[in-house]
C-alpha cells in the first residue's frame, strides 16, 4: 500500500471517528450549566466567542480514534466504547483549557484562546468541569469495563499533570540545565500518556485482559511520542500559514521542545550558539539564525529518526497486543498519520 | 443536651474523621509525582513552602465526618466509607486551590496560598492532580457503591463550577443588579452542594437506596446554605485574629455575599448607601460604614435568620432519610456545629 494510500485511510477513519463522536460530545457539553457550556462550546469551535453557532473545529479526534480501533482491533464493538473515546477527547480539551491558560498561548485553533476570550477564571473553571464530565460519562456508562476506565483516565490525567508542571519547571531552568531523558520523559507524561491511555481504554472496552491492555498503553505511548517529536519539529519548522501560529513560535518561546533540547545538549559549536541566543531575548532574526543553530547542532536529524524509532517500538507493542497485525491496520495507520503530517 | 455538650460532640466527630481520613489523604497525596506533591503538601498544611515537615492544618474535616455519619445514620459500616470520605475532602481541596488562584486570594488557612508560593501555573496543576487522585481513590475502592459515587462526586464538581462561575460573574455586575435568589442559588452550588454529596455519598455506602440518598443530599444543602450564611457574616463581622483574614475582608473585595445582597435589595436607605459605598474603592473606615450598613439595611438579620430556617429544613430532610433521629444525632451535632461557630 503506498504512503498516499495510508494517509487517506488515517483520513476517512478520523472523519468516521468524529461522526459518531462528535454528537456525543456535543451532547454533553450541552448538558453544562449555562457559562460553562458557552465556554465550552467555544472552545470546540461549535460557537463564537458571541454565542453565535460556528461551523466547530473540534480538532483531529486522533485520541477516541485509537479508542475506536484498539476496541476493534481486539475484536470488540465500536459502538460501546463511543462514550468511552468521548470522554478520552474530554480529558484532552480540559488540558488544553488549562494548559493555555499557563502557558499564556494566545491561538488554539487558528482562533483566540478561550482564556484571551473569556478571561481565565471562566477557562480554569470551564476547564476543571469538562474533566468532571468526561468522569461522569464513563461513570454513567453502564459498561463492564467503565470502573477501570475511570481509573485509568485519572490516572492518566496525574500523569498528565506531572509532564505539564515539569514542562513549566523546564521552561525556568537554564539552556543548558535540562538533559534530554528528562525532556523525554516529560514529553512522555505531557503527550504518550493519553494516547496510551485511549489505547488501553480501548483495549479495556474490548475485554481484553491485563497484559494486551499494556501493550496497548505501550503502543500508543511509544506513538505518542513519535507524535510529539513531529510536533515539536513542526513548532520551529511548521509553516504558519498551516499552524495558525507564527514561524518558529516555540523558539520565540525558549521553549526547551525536544530537537532544542537534542541541540543544546550535543556538544557541538552550533548548540553553543544555540544556548547563547536562547540567553537573549528573540526577534525574528534571532529565531532563524536559532532554528539554523538546532538543524547544525543535528537536533533536526535527531528528532526525526527518534520519531521513526518510537514508531517501530510502537509497531512491535501493537504486534504484542494484537498478534493478527491485519487487524491491527487501522491502528498503524492512525500512528503512521500523526507522525507523518507535515504541517 | 446543652449546646456546650453538642459542640464539644461535634469537635470530638471532627477529631475521630481526622484520625481515620487524614493517613488515607496522606498516602494520596504522597502518591503523587514530585512537584505536584510538594504543592498539594504545602495546601494541606503538611510541609513548609521549602518543604520541611510542617505540624498540618488540613482543615476542620466537616466534609469527611458528614460522609462517616450518613453511613452510620444509615446503619452502614463507616470503615467501608473512609476513601469515598477522603474522596470528598480531596475534591473540596481541588476546588479551594483553584479558588484562590480564581479569587486571588493570598491567605488560606493562616497561611500564604499555594499559588502566592509556588506560581499560578503550579497550584492550577496541583488542583487538576488532587482531582484525578479523588476519582481514582474512587474508582480504586472496590465497594458496589463506588460507581454512583463517582458519578455524583462528579456532578457536584460540574455544579461547584457553576457556583464558581456565578460568583466571579455577579462579581462584575452593579452592585444593585443581583438578586438575592440568583445569589441563594449561586451558594446552593458553591457550598451546598459538596456538603449535599458528602452526605449522599454517605448514604450510598450505606447501600440507601434513591429516596433516602436523596434526602441525604437535600439535608447536607440546607445545611451547607446555613453553613455559606454564616461563613458570610463571619467575612464580614469575623475576628481577624481566628479567621486569619483581614476584618470586613469580604467587603473591602466587593463582595456580593448574601447579607450584602439582602441589604442592597432591601430597598432601604442603608441599602442604598452600602450600594454607594461599593461603587468606589474601600479603605478602613469604608469598611467600616459598610458593615454598619449592611447591619441596618437588615442583612445581618435577615442572614441570621435565614441560617435558622434552613437548619430546620435540614433537620425536616434528615428526619426523611432517617427516621429515628436518635440515630442522626451525630449528622445534627455537625450540621449545629457548623451553623453555630462564631469565627
Amino acid at each position: 500500500m503506498s504512503e498516499a494510500v495510508e494517509g487517506r485511510e488515517a483520513i476517512v477513519l478520523l472523519d468516521r471517528t468524529r461522526e459518531v463522536v462528535d454528537p456525543q460530545l456535543r451532547a454533553t457539553i450541552d448538558s453544562l450549566p449555562g457559562s460553562l457550556r458557552r465556554v465550552a462550546m467555544y472552545h470546540f469551535g461549535w460557537e463564537h466567542a458571541d454565542g453565535t453557532p460556528a461551523a466547530g473545529s473540534t480538532g483531529k479526534a486522533i485520541r477516541p480514534a485509537l479508542v475506536l480501533a484498539a476496541t476493534r482491533a481486539l475484536g470488540g464493538n465500536e459502538c460501546l466504547a463511543v462514550s468511552a473515546a468521548a470522554a478520552v477527547e474530554l480529558a484532552h480539551n480540559f488540558t488544553l483549557l488549562h494548559d493555555d491558560v499557563i502557558d499564556e498561548d494566545p491561538t488554539r485553533r487558528h482562533r483566540p484562546t478561550a482564556w484571551t476570550v473569556f478571561g481565565t477564571p471562566d477557562a480554569i473553571i470551564a476547564g476543571d468541569a469538562m474533566f468532571a464530565v468526561a468522569l461522569r460519562l464513563l461513570a454513567e456508562d453502564h459498561h463492564p469495563a467503565s470502573a477501570a476506565a475511570s481509573r485509568r483516565l485519572a490516572d492518566c490525567v496525574i500523569e498528565l499533570c506531572a509532564g505539564q508542571q515539569a514542562d513549566c519547571a523546564f521552561e525556568e531552568r537554564a539552556p543548558n540545565d535540562v538533559s534530554l531523558d528528562e525532556c523525554l520523559e516529560m514529553a512522555t507524561a505531557k503527550t504518550g500518556a493519553l494516547l496510551g491511555c485511549a489505547c488501553a481504554l480501548g483495549a479495556l472496552y474490548a475485554g481484553a485482559g491485563e497484559e494486551e491492555t499494556a501493550a496497548m498503553d505501550a503502543f500508543g505511548r511509544e506513538a505518542g511520542l513519535a507524535f510529539q517529536l513531529i510536533d515539536d519539529l513542526i513548532g520551529i519548522w511548521g509553516d504558519p500559514d498551516r499552524t495558525g501560529k507564527p514561524a518558529g513560535a516555540d523558539l520565540a518561546a525558549h521553549k526547551k521542545s525536544l530537537p532544542v533540547v537534542a541541540a543544546l545538549t550535543s556538544g557541538t559549536a552550533a548548540g553553543a550558539e544555540l544556548a547563547e541566543l536562547y540567553r537573549g531575548p528573540m526577534n525574528a532574526a534571532t529565531v532563524r539564525r536559532a532554528a539554523e543553530a538546532v538543524d547544525r547542532a543535528g537536533g533536526r536529524d535527531w528528532a526525526q529518526l527518534q520519531a521513526a524509532d518510537r514508531m517501530a517500538r510502537a509497531v512491535h507493542e501493537l504486534s504484542r497486543a494484537v498478534p493478527d497485525l491485519a487487524a491491527a491496520g487501522d491502528l498503524l495507520a492512525l500512528a503512521e498519520f500523526v507522525t507523518r503530517r507535515t504541517r
